[in-house]
């Protein structure tokens, strides 16, 4: 019978997987979708409720209220909390039970109820949750590519799974796509052959790659020999939990990775991407989506998405949770090899009561330089 | 793990709540449902098909025909019954196989053969069935709020499910929305706070209640004390088995309850109300449903029902079956916890091989007086 | 607890019926449906894809790549084959990798890999299936009624259905409509009484009739006098593996079958039916079919499918399996019966080791004749 690795795909709590990305911070929405609107989003599986209250404090609960279980999507967003519609009981963003109006006195044992919350923190424009042990809270990494901005630029952040090629949710397991950013050779075919030129000419060479583990996940190399005899050196990294480390294949520039992308599992068989960037013009991210036979995805018939397939029809493509019994590997999957190798070290260390790559408690070692970028040198003796 | 109480939920055959409540007679369709199209109807998890034959006789029979099993759905309603479309097996509406006509002389032994089939009786407007073991079977009751008019009054039926505060199929539990009627407490908050008042001005102060079990259900009498020091006194019953005896919220004038509404569960997760009541002007009923933001429920956006919300966006939103396990109960769900331990208590009963409340099998027992109403007193003294 | 018979309705790979089916060819296709754009097809609950290479030969492969499990329906269909979008591997029609484009050389290793396929043959306008064992692999079978044409005769092929009464796709177990095939009593009902007088007037009188098992399936020999003393003379028959063998019921002319339609199992709860036959006129397959009231199946509103049901409200009607062990069997019901027996006695043939009825390896036992068609005869003493 065929069968998946459900250790490393599936993410709902008491999951190995699960487990170990609940040991990181992941991005929850947008800092707006925090609002005085109660708006439900879906993490890990588990459904949550993400909302702002009067002093701007963002929260995120689970959705059905202590009291009677009524959905706090449908509860008013105060000053002081989130009320639920059913019997107005009133809740703060860590859960604490501030009223019980239909008792007396606003219910005299109200302290002893506590709504379920996880901590949330915000920055580069997107809210980021801790769905973990809290006594394991590591804090949240700053990245040097989002924190040491040129003249002009700042940071923008864009919800719309930029880099799934398609739609905003992908429904696919989210470890189909994580690996596609260690899979530089997929690029020449799918980007570079299948659908025309997706990206710039440079990108559709097939590429000389070295792939190696770090200290935070796995670093792909691939260097192209260009027609004046320079080399272009482009460096990938998949760093834990879920970040795709990319830099952009259109190239406009050369130097640094420009943004970084979490790939989110909203639960074992769909994901969606947050990307923040440092740019210099309002909408500059968004711009990067790609366009296929001139058309965005959405607007792509049938036929179309056949004869012009990218990243999101490889990867559904594979179904909800790929066959891992059923693959051939080659010499050239290496990168999918070593990442499936790197989670599974970092399942291990979990199991073992310790703290997976990347965690950290001190604002140094939260403090994260990658590699990542497109470079150019004059010849390959100049590397 | 949370967890639902299956024993006063599930209502399909077989189980506790389900064989409780096929002791009594349930709603099936306005009377006019009952016609010579051959229309579906679902039942306490039973799905069957309600006709009427060239006689004027209701019928309620098992969908797949007893033959070779092609639903009566697509039947043909004659004068003595309903015939199979495949082969043309005619059934009264007692399952009687009448007619075999593929065979010689209509079919030697058709007699051998019978469609499963329900007692109906007809009342106030509506079809009632009767779907438990037929030598239990109780006389349907009369109703003193139906039975005794005032001048220029008449019955009229309503099977939008009023009261439900949405659609007239609501997508959760049945006692989800039976315990909202001996939960007064909400009114204020959710009928009188939130959506604003929905009702009128006097339902939105919180009152003063006292819970009872009755012979027949529970009681709910809330206490009001107006601005002119008059004692408004309203009394709510929920009675077996399903019956929700409400007084119009809003009040056009004091006196005996008048109408009742039958929660009828479709299935575990589904259920509608049928009501019938006293008026005096045809469409006088479907008057009383509610308005939000000034709309009907099914012309609200999204936004709206999240701002707006009422019973159904209340029960529904405790899920397709609330997670008891999950509950926290303050002093003010007095009521909901009389109630469950009301149906406790019927179980036994039947458990025991005795008769649960309000089975009746002589006229006399068979009609019931209700408490319920909106009654003006001059002051608490004068009660 | 209602139950069906598993052994005679289900097709999966490994079941009982799923391994007698697999022992003879299925069509998956008209001729057109293989061509350079890849098509998903579903046959016997397994999902493939169907296209052809630019050298016109057909192919049936599993969709998922061997490599990583993309799949090939998004594949480019090439000169030697179809090629993945992921990473380029390219397949010919018997599964061969032939390129692993993103290794050294074209991969090294290449020969290694196998991507599971299907053998395939074309005739009568339709791609026929193997999904056996291949040591197993029978003829496929030449049918004397569709190879000795008459002068300006030709063959057609039709892929909506053509007798299903309804939709393209049929929503129930293809066993439900064999079995129809060997029902001719529910002709002058459903077809004759039930939707107004469906085909000729002739086929609205109840035959006598005679059933028999032969030695490829089931065969109905239906009598009716006429009018004016002839004698209408009608043979049916239901062949292995799911062929219906049915002169056409509008009798535009005497003599043998016209058209042979094959019961496609998509799908344990799902059929179709491919038709090929011999014409005098492009189109004249697709004008067999009913109309009722006056319209098209798909025009129909949901009133008129009950009140001009036809085979397809009768067969769907009996639910997606129908419940065997519900069912109550009259003498008009022998056709039925003998069709069951005949495949029980397959099955135990396969169990046994043998090959199942109608199974051919030599080029004379795979050209069968039918006896199937409408006659007329001057007198019953004449038959």
């Amino acid at each position: 019978m065929p069968t998946y690795r459900a250790e490393l795909t599936e993410v709902g709590a008491g999951t190995p997987m699960g487990e170990l990305l609940r040991r990181y911070w992941h991005p929850v929405g947008l800092a707006a979708d925090a609002g005085e609107r109660a708006r439900k989003v879906r993490v890990l599986g588990e459904d949550l409720i993400l909302f702002r209250d009067g002093q701007g404090r963002a929260g995120l609960v689970y959705p059905r209220c202590a009291h009677r279980g009524t959905s706090l999507y449908y509860g008013k967003v105060e000053e002081r909390g989130i009320r639920c519609c059913y019997h107005g009981w009133l809740y703060d963003v860590q859960g604490h039970c501030l009223e019980q109006p239909c008792d007396e006195g606003g219910g005299p044992r109200r302290d002893k109820v506590r709504q379920p919350w996880y901590a949330v923190e915000e920055r580069y424009g997107l809210v980021f949750a801790y769905l973990g042990p809290p006594r394991k809270k590591p804090l949240l990494p700053r990245y040097g590519c989002l924190e040491e901005l040129g003249p002009g630029e700042f940071i923008e952040a864009d919800d719309s799974s930029l880099g799934s090629g398609g739609a905003q949710v992908v429904p696919c397991n989210w470890l189909q796509h994580w690996e596609n950013v260690v899979d530089p050779f997929h690029v020449p075919i799918l980007h570079g052959s299948f659908s025309g030129a997706q990206f710039v000419a440079q990108m559709a060479q097939m590429p000389k790659v070295e792939f190696s583990a770090t200290e935070r996940g796995v670093k792909v190399l691939s260097l192209r020999t260009l027609a004046d005899g320079r080399v272009f050196r482009r460096v990938t990294e998949a760093v834990m939990p879920t970040l795709r480390v990319v830099p952009n294949p259109r190239i406009g520039s050369y130097g640094k990775v420009e943004s970084i992308g979490w790939v989110l599992p909203i639960d074992d068989t769909h994901y969606r991407i947050y990307v923040s960037g440092r740019v210099s013009e309002q909408g500059q991210l968004g711009n990067m989506r790609s366009k296929m036979n001139g058309k965005s995805w959405s607007e792509l018939t049938e036929e179309e998405h056949q004869r012009f397939p990218g990243d999101y029809e490889a990867q559904t493509g594979q179904g909800p949770i790929t066959l891992h019994s059923e693959e051939h590997f080659a010499a050239s999957d290496k990168g999918i090899a070593l990442l499936r190798r790197f989670l599974e070290q970092q399942l291990k260390k979990v199991a073992a009561g310790g703290d997976p790559a990347g965690v950290a408690f001190d604002e140094e070692s939260a403090y994260v330089q990658f590699e990542a970028g497109n470079f150019l040198a004059d010849s390959v003796a100049a590397l």
